[in-house]
């Protein structure tokens, strides 16, 4: 999940990260797993559930925006600590193949650009056990600044 | 509702709409409601509801992107009739300010291009008695060929 | 080009606004003008001119892009006054129709939102004389802080 | 420049395509090249040029967007064969750093969907000898059928 180019590390792992997650969202307590956090890569996991469903026993566009902006905010979050007031300020996402019915949809977010104020994330989502992706996904967390 | 130059009108009114959503979306079920359907606006409701809720008491960035991507489906079917495997393939949306709390969220859709094959709907997401949009939302739906 | 919802007035006018383009972006003198520029709208026009041609003979993808980029930032200066360093951080565009041969290119500019840091600017491109969009576009732009 | 996941090889190579794209696009004659064009990476770049400055002496935003546009059909040409009237349907593009006053802008390119109708685009630009993304974009090509 390193930002190409940039040299910072981590400042929360996958195990802190899982717990401030069912802190700040417990509406979405057991909906995503993370299955790697480092500074080279953030894998998150939504587990397959009837609740995502669409006609045709698929994940749904709004389950799998869901996944996308959590993995966004948590790869954020990962280099700049604990913003629970960060904002999904854009989301920009193609839709390009169905998800395979019954499969967990995983995530792979890397940070393309981390500023004071706004960080943008690339996301890719595959359906688990596949290498096409499903959607592609860029968004923009606005960061508020760290309180002292 | 009626798209800029566009002399089609529509094929199925709001409460023939409500119907086929509760058929083909039964696990979203009285999440939505219909505030209006007719050529010439769509708005659609998101009924203030605490599963949708972030830090912070106001609606999530998914619950907004469900609410525009089921506005823009239904302004599309509208039009060409039910066809219940129309898929997204690209939303692009803007989070331009925090919901009111407490408030439904209301969005105002219109078809800005509907061709053979894909359809592109402009959304803008309001808190109800509020006129400035907290989102604002392009959508592009893939439209299956009728089946004859 | 009033923001929906905010009382603002804008702070330099058609002809003012037309002078600082060809100050600050004299690469471009003569490509565009200001058909209208109130607090209610900004309409701009591309003239028709055989170096930004397709095949085909319609108007480029990229002179779109850059007719609705300079739309956006002349509708955001418009409001914030004169800033020259002002950037484009995120653009999505919808290419729609096919432009008409031969036709100037008119952009309607509508700011949805003016923050302090980021403005969001809502574009459609007609054809003139035609009320089809030929696309539509939302941009952001940073606003740099203002030098006392 | 492979599509993750896909096993279709490349129909034309860097040298043809050069004089493809000087074929239908002769208005931009010399304003780009290719570096690589293979099945696994498509590199395409914007020679450094005075008339794509912005106020700073960097490349201007349009000039980015053409880049990333062409370096989309580039990549889409490249499996699918010459389909001159391909257009872009979409372009999302986020604008991350300010290029380098001077330098080449190089765009990385892969294909994330190669259907029978549509491919989307993932395109990444950097300033020469940079690693960091100034710019990151995803496009739409609309391919119209092969003509027998």
């Amino acid at each position: 999940m390193k930002a190409k180019g940039q040299a910072v590390d981590i400042k929360i792992d996958a195990e802190e990260m899982a717990a401030y997650l069912d802190e700040v969202f417990p509406q979405v307590r057991g909906m995503f797993g993370i299955d790697r956090l480092d500074k080279d890569l953030l894998v998150m996991r939504l587990h397959a559930d009837d609740r995502h469903l669409r006609p045709g026993g698929t994940v749904s566009g709004p389950a799998m925006f869901s996944l996308a902006d959590v993995a966004a905010y948590v790869a954020t979050m990962a280099f700049v600590g604990k913003q629970a007031l960060a904002v999904t300020t854009h989301c920009s996402i193609d839709f390009m193949r169905k998800p395979e019915a019954g499969k967990d949809l995983l995530a792979e977010a890397k940070v393309l650009k981390l500023g004071r104020a706004l960080s943008v994330t690339d996301v890719l989502l595959f359906s688990e056990g596949s290498d096409k992706p499903v959607a592609h996904a860029s968004l923009t967390y606005s960061i508020p600044p760290a309180r002292g």
